[in-house]
Parts: C-alpha cells; sequence; structure tokens
C-alpha cells in the first residue's frame, strides 16, 4: 500500500482516495468483513488531513461499500457487491455526479424523497394538486374509448397516426401548421429533451438555455455530454453565440412562454430577434412550450408559428394541462428530424404506450381537452389571486414578485439574499417543501418558485405563514 | 481544395470523401445550390476511383445533402440545413452506423418499412397477430377500471406500487420471492436494457451474449458503448470469461427459456452452470424471460429464482404476452439496482405510462392475464403445429427445424448456405417479409426466423408456399 493521491486538475484528494478504495474491494484486494486501517494511519499513509480521509469513508459508506461497527472501527460490508453494482459510473451518472449541481441534486433528492408523504405541505411542486386532475371525466371517457386491436400492437415508429392527426389541428389553432410526418409522439417533454440530445447533437456541443432554467434542475444535456452556456437577451446576442461555439454544433434552448422558474413570457421583440440570430447563425431552436395551454389570457405565438426555415424543434406535452401520468408529449420538427428522433425513440423504448396515446387522442379530438384546459385556467386563476391576496397581506417588506400570466408559479424575490440549503432545511423540519432558486439557478440566494397549482388552498395558508415566519427570521440574522 | 483522402485502419476512402463534402457544407464553404464539379473531375482530384466518388456522392444524397438535377449535375440541396441536423453524429448514432450490423441494420429498415403495409405477408415478425390480441377485453376492463387521481400525477420513480404488488404474486408463481423495493417497472424490456446499460455499466464494459441473441439486433449496450462478445455453454466457460473480461466490468445477457430467435430453451445443468461460473467471477447476469407465459408446458424455473446472492437482474415485459402497445415491463434486482434504475429512468421521462401501468395492474390482479395467456398457449400451440404440418409437407429435404415448445418462434434451417440479402430480396419483391438469420448472427447464411404468432393461416399457408420456390430455385443454382 504505497500508493497516494496528488494533486490533479480534475480530481480531488477526496475523490482519488475513494475511488481507489473502491478499487480494492472491486479487485477483491478487500473482501466483505475486511477491517479498514484507522483514519489516523490512513491520512498519514496517504499524506492529507485526517477530514480528507474522513469525506471519503463517509462518501464510501453511504454508497453502501463500508460500514461503521461500533467502537470497532470501519469495515468493508456485507453487501459490497450489490453496492458496487450501484456504484458503478457510466459516462452519464457520471456527468451528473460531475456536474456542478451537486448540491442542487441534493436538495432535489430531498424533495423527491418528502413528496410521498402527505404531511408535507407541497409549496413549489410542479404539477397539478390531485383535486385539479379530471380522474372522473378520465373514468367515463375511458368506457367511449374504442381499440382498434392494431393500436395493441407495436406502434409506428413517428407514433399513433390518429393523435398526430388531432395534433395537427390543435396545432393549427396557435398557428402551427404541421403534417402528421413533422411530429414525433413522445413520453413526455422530458424524453423529447433526451432523444434530441442523444439524436441530433454530437458529444461536446454547446446547448444555451435562459439564465434561469428548467435545464438547471434536469440534465437530460449535460448527460449526454454537453457543454451548457446560459444566454441573455442582449443586443450582442449574435456576437456572444457566436463566440461561445466556437465553430462547433449547437442549440438553443428556451421556454419562451411562461418559463419555469420565473414564469415569465417573452416579448414579440425577444421572439425575433432570438429567432433572427439563431437563423443567421444556423443554430436550432428548441422551443419547450408545455404551459401553453395555462395561460390565462391569450399570449403571443409560438416562435415556431413564424418559422419559415425549419430551425425550430417545438415541444409540447399534456403533463401540465391534462395529466402527467399520461406521459404523451410531441415534438414537432422537419420530417426528417422527426424521423431521426423517432429512429432513436424506437431502440430506446418501441414507442409510447398505445392506451395513453389513444387516450390523449380522444380527449383532443372530442374537445375534452379544451373544456378541460378552459376549467383549468379558471382555477388555477382563482388560486394565483388568493396566493397574491396572501402575499400582499403579510410578504410586503420582505419580498417582491409579478403578477402571473398563466401556469404554476410566481417568482419570489425575497430582498434579502436568505434563500439558501439552511434556509431550505428549516421549512423542512416544518414539513413544508420550497423549490428554492438556487435549483435554476447556483448563485441564487433570493427567489423560491413558488406554486399555486398544488398545495390546498388551506395548506397554501399554512405554508406561507410558515414561510414568512422563517423568512423574517431568516432576514434578521 | 488539394486535400485528399488516405488510406486509413478506419475509414474507407468513400467514407472520409462524404465526411470531407459533409464538412464543406457544414462549414458554409459550398452553400445550397452550389454545383459540384464532375464526378470524373472529383475522382482525379481525389486520386480515386469514379465509383467511389459516385459512392460518396450516393451517400450524400441519401441522406439530402446533396440533390442531382437532370441533366446539370449535382448541387448542395435546398434544405442542406434540415438534412445537416439529421446528419449530426451523435455519440450512439456513431456507434450504431459504425457497427458491424450495417448490413443487418439495412434488412431491418426495410422490414420496418414494409410491416404497415397490409398486402405484405409476415412470416417473422415477432409480434401477436392483431386477432391474437384481446382488444374486445381490453375495451371492456376500461370499464371495470378505478382512477385513483393520484395515479394520474407523476410516479414513483419505482412506478406503480399497485402493479409492484401484483408482480410480486406474479413472480412467485415462478419461484422468485421479490418485495415491491426489488421491482422496477419500465416501458418495456427493451427500456430495461437501455437502463442497464447507461445506469449499470461504464463505457468499454464487456456484454457477454449468446451467440444467436436478440442482441444482435437490438443495441441498446453497443450505443452506450459496450464491448460485445458471445459465449457458449461449455466447461471452459469460466476461464475464457475470465480471459475476456480483462479484470474489467462485465455483464452477461442470455435469454434461457424461449431464446429469440432460436426459440431454445437451456437444460437445467446449463442455468446452474452459467449462474455458478458468474457468480463465482461476480458477473451479472441479466436474464431475460419475456416469452415464459407461452411455454406450451411448464418449463424449468427462471434462473433468478435459485439467486441467493441478488446476481441476477430479472426481466419480464407484458409486450408477447399480452400487449406490446401497453409498453409495461420489468426489472427485479437488489433493491439498491432497482433503485438506481429508478433513477435513470426517472431523467429519462419522468416514468412509464400511468394509465398503462393501471392496466396491467388490473389485468395481473383479476386473472384476466392468467386467462387470457392460458388462451394464448392454446393459440399459438395450433399455429405452431399448422406451421409443422405444411413443413413437413413440403420443406422435407429442403430444410429442418426443432418442434417448438412456446413462444413464436421457429428456427427454421436450410440444408443449403441460401439465406443472403438476395433471397430476402426475392421474397421482398413477393412481398413476403422473413427474418433471416444473419439478423441474429452476421455470419449464418443457413437459418430464418419463421414467426407463427403474426400472419393469418391463409397468408402462412401462402407464403410458406412461396419460400419454398424461392428455396427451390436458390438451391439449384
Ligand atoms: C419547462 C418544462 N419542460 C418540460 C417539462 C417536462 O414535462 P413532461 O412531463 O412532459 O416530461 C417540464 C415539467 O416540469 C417543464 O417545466
Ligand atoms: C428476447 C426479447 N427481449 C426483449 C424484447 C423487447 O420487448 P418489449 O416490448 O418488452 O420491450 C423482445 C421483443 O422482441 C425480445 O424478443
Amino acid at each position: 500500500m504505497n500508493w497516494k493521491p496528488s494533486a490533479h486538475p480534475h480530481h480531488t484528494l477526496q475523490a482519488q482516495i475513494s475511488s481507489w478504495i473502491a478499487g480494492r474491494i472491486e479487485h477483491g484486494d478487500w473482501t466483505s468483513g475486511t477491517r479498514l486501517p484507522p483514519q489516523r494511519e490512513l491520512a498519514s499513509r496517504f499524506g492529507v488531513n485526517r477530514s480528507t480521509v474522513q469525506a471519503a469513508l463517509d462518501e464510501l459508506k453511504a454508497d453502501g461499500l463500508l460500514e461503521s461497527r461500533q467502537g470497532s472501527g470501519v469495515f468493508v460490508s456485507g453487501s459490497a457487491w450489490n453496492a458496487l453494482l450501484t456504484r458503478s459510473q457510466p459516462n452519464w451518472q457520471r456527468h451528473i455526479r460531475a456536474s456542478v449541481h451537486k448540491p442542487n441534486r441534493h436538495t432535489i433528492r430531498l424533495i423527491n424523497g418528502s413528496e410521498p408523504d402527505p404531511s408535507f405541505i407541497r409549496l413549489g411542486t410542479g404539477e397539478l394538486s390531485p383535486d385539479l386532475l379530471p380522474a372522473k371525466e378520465f373514468e367515463d371517457s375511458l368506457r367511449d374509448l374504442r381499440l382498434d386491436s392494431r393500436a395493441l400492437g407495436y406502434s409506428e415508429p413517428l407514433g399513433s397516426l390518429r393523435l398526430r392527426l388531432a395534433l395537427c389541428r390543435h396545432l393549427e389553432s396557435l398557428g402551427i401548421f404541421a403534417k402528421p410526418e413533422n411530429i414525433c409522439i413522445v413520453s413526455g417533454a422530458l424524453q423529447a429533451l433526451q432523444l434530441i440530445a442523444v439524436g441530433l447533437l454530437e458529444e461536446g456541443s454547446t446547448v444555451f438555455h435562459e439564465s434561469l432554467s428548467y435545464l438547471n434542475s434536469v440534465h437530460p444535456f449535460q448527460s449526454a455530454g454537453m457543454r451548457m452556456l446560459s444566454f441573455r437577451q442582449e443586443p450582442q446576442l449574435k456576437e456572444k453565440l457566436v463566440r461561445a461555439t466556437r465553430g462547433r454544433q449547437s442549440l438553443l434552448y428556451a421556454v419562451p412562454t411562461l418559463n419555469n422558474p420565473t414564469g415569465h413570457s417573452w416579448s414579440a421583440l425577444e421572439r425575433s430577434h432570438v429567432y433572427n440570430v439563431c437563423s443567421e447563425l444556423r443554430i436550432p431552436i428548441v422551443e419547450d412550450d408545455v404551459y401553453r395551454d395555462l395561460l390565462f389570457a391569450p399570449g403571443l405565438p409560438p416562435i415556431k408559428a413564424a418559422d419559415s426555415s425549419g430551425q425550430v424543434l417545438y415541444l409540447g406535452s399534456l403533463s401540465k394541462s391534462l395529466s402527467p401520468g399520461l406521459r404523451i408529449g410531441w415534438v414537432v420538427a422537419p420530417s426528417p428530424v422527426a424521423a431521426r428522433l423517432a429512429d432513436v425513440k424506437m431502440q430506446t423504448d418501441y414507442g409510447s404506450s398505445a392506451f395513453s396515446q389513444e387516450i390523449a387522442a380522444h380527449w383532443l379530438e372530442s374537445g375534452l381537452h379544451q373544456r378541460n384546459t378552459e376549467r383549468l385556467r379558471g382555477e388555477l386563476g382563482l388560486r394565483a389571486a388568493f396566493v397574491q391576496e396572501t402575499l400582499h397581506a403579510s410578504f410586503r417588506g420582505l419580498a417582491e414578485w409579478n403578477s402571473p400570466e398563466g401556469g404554476f408559479y410566481i417568482w419570489l424575490r425575497f430582498l434579502r439574499p436568505i434563500v439558501d440549503k439552511s434556509f431550505f432545511r428549516l421549512l423542512l423540519n416544518r414539513k413544508i417543501l420550497i423549490n428554492p432558486g438556487y435549483l435554476y439557478d447556483p448563485d441564487d440566494q433570493h427567489h423560491i418558485r413558488l406554486s399555486y397549482a398544488y398545495a390546498s388552498y388551506e395548506e397554501m395558508r399554512t405554508g406561507l405563514e410558515a414561510l414568512r415566519q422563517e423568512a423574517e427570521r431568516a432576514g434578521n440574522c
């Protein structure tokens, strides 16, 4: 044992130590039950601080490779084999783990872990409350469903023709004139991003995104080895993009209508500026428009509606306006691109659920979907008004916000930089779940994404009161 | 333009030329509408045969980058931008394209392209005939479905608890004692392979598979950069595996019951030998058991049933025994592995369709699934008997085969090596689709995978007669 970690540009001493130890176990040098030398000894052999050794061992314990036994030290755990399997780090997990979002990922895990517990009040959840989901109407509509036995088989690569035709009509109402061959059905918009990442970009491509972006909370592009860069609306946009792409492939991702997390929508000028710059530079735009159905008042048309050159890949989904459980979304694209995405999808999962596709088609064709979104806009509008009243009554002087134009979110800005991990934890201990701004911009300490879509009115009242208390306390420290 | 292709171990002259031209277009040196120099001139500038230039240009035309205009030469096409997007080659497409299966892929594309045309007789399709799918029963069962509004939201990472509980009981009947936390619901067994590839293995790992394997027709592991090696049942298996893994991560994939394409099942001895060898070497086994429900008579238990050490990842699916359109499959694994796969799945598509999961749970719980598989076994048995009678009557002296023990397939061996691409094409021209053996083993020229699951009796009669004629003709050449 005369190995030592050394200064390295990409790997910390801790990471080197933990992977060296994992290597010993993996290669069978240290078998289950082996007792490790004491930390002091390891520290001196490795020539590092004891705290570094401790951190490396903690990491391996968390991964299940090591275990402490009270009073007698640290051992290779009995289930190390399983743990090893789990620990093996393929390319994309490595990307995710090595990414700058590590602390965020931990917050997300805490959120995901608490969400199933109904005693938590969910003030941040980007999902419709069960009360808002049309469960009864779904049950009824299933009675009207006619299933062609062909629909039960493996699907066409692009997805159900019936659904694609229904979507053509739906898209027409948004000013997008697509043919069925321009549409690829996907299992939700997140899968669309995944397919675009692996199907259209090469490793090392650049993905531009808004600085506050859904892409900071999920990692389809990072996992595929893309470089992420944020862009701003500014006159020098073109020059900045040119400089940043360095002649390599790139793509621009945006949510121009009802952004997640800010709820903000782009102006007409901003839409055309970004479109023109990207057209000139031949940078494809991914326009993620999953919240459009939830605009309280008619908004600006999608960028895709003005897209004459097949520059824009347009994403939609039924998750926000009907049911996330359907897992139905779509990409509108030039037909060869749609075919390519469909080909990758077939190789991934042989297509989306035929049942979900038939149900989605039925809801779109029959007008059920439209009636449902009208109802939802009404209900969400009332919820938004309620939250704003509460904010007016008790958050003035503490925070500021814009009146939402639709969707689920208020991007609440606390005047003081109080929103850090410990603020999140304080609320977590009070069984209140928030989505802190640092999930969407690692440097942010002012914001939370407040969702009026999920919690009940009573929960929102209680939750906001607790939020106010903690914010005042934090602001006074 | 003084670039020239040169001899290269991995890239043919044609490939070098076509990617050089694509580069000119991509970098904007040759814009849409640019006329290319005549082929003769290009050939002399590049120092290659004219036929090589021609092949490179054809490739670029097929990809949509170039277009011929009658009488006036070859031009950069107007839609080159779209084509470029489509042509961009990310990592996994590169893997697939660069893989040795190129010609196979072309055959698969021809098959996929012809399948939607109902005038084709499909003698190879690995799918139940629409007549065998319980469309009516599905419609009826939808009436009995009770949808909890929670089931319409985003799903738990491992999938619907109700479905996992139903699967626990189903698995128990196979001798597999799993708890809900050992089960990860996936959108079909293919997705399970995908998740295993990116979630549990690092690039460059070795995947062992039977020489005739489903994995030769789909590429989840190759796409993720794994090395594929076939293994045989032999006393030296252990030594061979040790030598081949070279100390790197590896995994063994097998279909021990009713293999696709051969229909073959392993003996009890073969099962325990492979299990013991892999246990000793700590090589995880992926046991793909999607055809089990279709055994005509009770078969040997799954390897997983004897797995005491969490060595085996067990895959099942409803695609073969209920409906591929459901897109419901499962992985049974040690709980940390199941959790890992679920985590990767959430990052890919936020879970499988809640509707499909509810329907699947309902069919499993209510006994509908079991009654349906009983019916299917009967129907498939009759179809298998019919095909064998036909073979007996008209293929003796021409081919040989084993009597199927279940599933969809007869692995028909022609005595002469006649099954090549042109044989496939001859039948394609007669509107008969077969799955040639070379899809499953690139060197095979003797076999076709005959499926008695898809075509109608009348189609099977006509199709087999045409097959006999072409086989006799080919054998006489
Ligand atoms: C902007 C945005 N895009 C995509 C998604 C993913 O939605 P789906 O359920 O369609 O995958 C979300 C959901 O949070 C979102 O906010
Ligand atoms: C051996 C084997 N495994 C997996 C699959 C994929 O099935 P699923 O539809 O569950 O993804 C197939 C289907 O052809 C198969 O033959």
